[in-house]
Parts: C-alpha cells; sequence; structure tokens
C-alpha cells in the first residue's frame, strides 16, 4: 500500500488539503498529514492542537514534522499544498526544502498546489515545467518553464494551480500511485458532472 | 452580510463540508460550523472535540447543534453534507428534522448534497424536485421527482450529488445568496480547468 504524507500549516488551503487527502485515501493510499508550525511568528499561531484553514476551519493534523519521521524512506508522495500564509510557511522552512530535495533524488514523488508551488523555488529543484497559482507565477516563471496547464507532471514533481484543479491533481497522483485503472475506480463515485474535464 | 449554518457530524465526508464552507467564505457569506452528535452510539463517537470525517480527516466543528441557535432567525441558509454515517446521524436527529422544516417554512435556503438528501425524507419535506447521490438514490425517488442533475434548486431546498458536484453546488448557493455578480467574482482565482461545466 504506497503512503503519502500532506503538509498543513495555519493559512493552507483547506479545500487543497481536503480533496487531495480524501482522494488519496480513496484510492487506497495511507494518507497521513503533518502539520508545519510557523516558526517566524509563533505568538499569532493558533495551534497545536489545530491548523486554521485559510477560510477559518480547524484542522486537527495526524502528526507533527519531524526530518527523521517524514522522509522518503517513509513515504511514496509528499504534497505541499497552496493558501498563501500556509505555503509561505512551508517554503521557508529548511525542514521542508530538504525533504523536498531528498524526495526526488530518491525518486519518490511530490505534489505542489497553488502557491505550495513555491517550496520548489526556496528548495532550489532544477529548471524544468511547473505550474502555479495565477498569484505566484511572477515568482517562479523566470526560474521554470511555467506552463498554465491544470496538472504538470515533470518526473517526480507534479505541480497544479488552484482549488479548482485539485481533483485531477488528486487523481494524477492516485493513478502515479496506483495506476490509471484505479483512478477510474474511484472517480465514478465522486459524481463529477457530466462533460467535467477530468 | 449573510449567514450560513453548515452541518458535521462522524462520517461526514470531509469534501463536500470543506468545499462547500471556503466557498461560502469565499464568497462573503458569515458561515459556522456546528456539531451533530451521533446519540444512537456515543460510545463509539471520537467528539468533542472534533468530527471525525469519512475519509478520516479531523475537523474541529465552530459550534455544537442547538435548536434555539441554529434557527432560520439566526441563518440564511442551513446545509446538510453528505458523508453515509454523518448524513444518518442527521436524518435521524428531530432537532435537525425540526430546523430543515423550520427553514422552508420560513423561505429561508436549505441545501443538501450526496447522503445528505435523505433529511428531505426524513423531515418529510413535500414532493419535489431533488437529487442525491447515486447510493441512496432508491430511498428518495418514490417520494420526490427525482432528478440526475449536478445541482437541483426548488424553491428554497437546493439538493446535489457528491464531491465531484459540490463546486457547483456551493457556487449556486453563493448566486443564491449574494447574486450572480459575486458567484463569477470568485470563480476566477479557484482557477477551474477549461471547459468546466460550471
Amino acid at each position: 500500500m504506497p503512503a503519502a504524507l500532506i503538509l498543513i500549516a495555519d493559512g493552507t488551503e483547506e479545500m487543497e488539503f481536503t480533496i487531495t487527502y480524501d482522494v488519496l485515501v480513496r484510492g487506497g493510499v495511507k494518507t497521513t498529514s503533518a502539520f508545519v508550525p510557523d516558526l517566524s511568528s509563533p505568538s499569532v499561531s493558533v495551534s497545536p492542537p489545530a491548523a486554521k484553514g485559510s477560510r477559518g476551519i480547524n484542522i486537527i493534523p495526524d502528526s507533527y514534522l519531524d526530518f527523521g519521521e517524514c522522509g522518503p524512506d517513509k513515504y511514496d508522495l509528499l504534497v505541499i499544498p497552496g493558501g498563501a500564509k500556509g505555503a509561505e510557511t512551508m517554503s521557508k522552512s529548511p525542514t521542508v526544502q530538504e525533504l523536498v530535495r531528498r524526495y526526488i533524488q530518491e525518486k519518490k514523488f511530490v505534489g505542489m498546489i497553488c502557491a505550495g508551488s513555491l517550496v520548489a523555488q526556496s528548495a532550489k529543484l532544477e529548471k524544468q515545467p511547473i505550474t502555479s497559482h495565477p498569484s505566484v507565477k511572477a515568482q517562479l516563471e523566470n526560474e521554470f518553464d511555467y506552463s498554465e496547464k491544470p496538472v504538470v507532471v515533470s518526473d517526480y514533481l507534479i505541480t497544479s494551480r488552484g482549488p479548482g484543479t485539485t481533483f485531477p491533481f488528486a487523481l494524477t497522483l492516485v493513478e502515479l500511485l496506483c495506476g490509471k485503472e484505479r483512478r477510474e475506480e474511484i472517480r465514478g463515485p465522486m459524481v463529477f458532472p457530466a462533460n467535467t474535464p477530468f
């Protein structure tokens, strides 16, 4: 059974977090969330025990970010969701930066969505195809081959754009970890409208 | 500023809860969640303080279901999300049943999605157009005019089908509470793929 770690912080976009987590579980991926503290301003953090999402939903993480427990020896996929403040916390975290580099080095998958793609820059990943929320395009387009496709797969780095592309992002992650058949199996019961383009 | 109450229980489908809550907040709706206890089996409930979603995400509700505090005098919209176990808890709750009847009587909106539509039956709403998750169609099609459209608006009752239809469901609720212009304003920044049919 493949295993995924999905990061969460104060300010994480809760739709991106929840859709990705839920769809991975539906796909048969053992999924765990890990809280990333905002070390720059601990006094304004409401956590622990909960992460306050960008629109105010309080989610209890399954675990806390720990370098030794969160590496590519333990998980097949690391996911960085968006939400401006949450993604900023993650992109500035040296632990997150080093984990992202190690996952890629060890040929494990890394998913980044929305402003979460900023971690590709802070972790100094090599120039490659990438996408992100349009609001952070300017920070990424010089250092990467910027695309406006809903989901961009570049070897082990999968990036996407925002809440509206999280379903195809998460379904792509299920396909990469569990195969195309599993992706199709779990798509039906979610009842997408006819002509949904993913 | 319109106000919405969205119910949550152990077993609530966390994508349906989170997408609806988040999109309502983006639309400018003051949104509050209220926990519905499973009175039939308190010993297996993990709550309070958190509701464990259908795929394991733990969400802290903003408040607890209270008949006096949750009525149509306080809110313009009541939302019942799906998730088989959460929807069962809500559909069996006499408090939820009576609240749904009062919202409709007072011409306030009620939204039900997925298995949440079962509350239309348990609250004994009159025969009208409705949709739901396909898995509970058989329990509804004799008592209602069953539809397979992604979102069905029947006066003050708005119903929808599953996680894959939650974005159009939530956008419809924003349009009803805040107008079509607001719906369009908040749609762009969520970055739906081209040709998304809502």
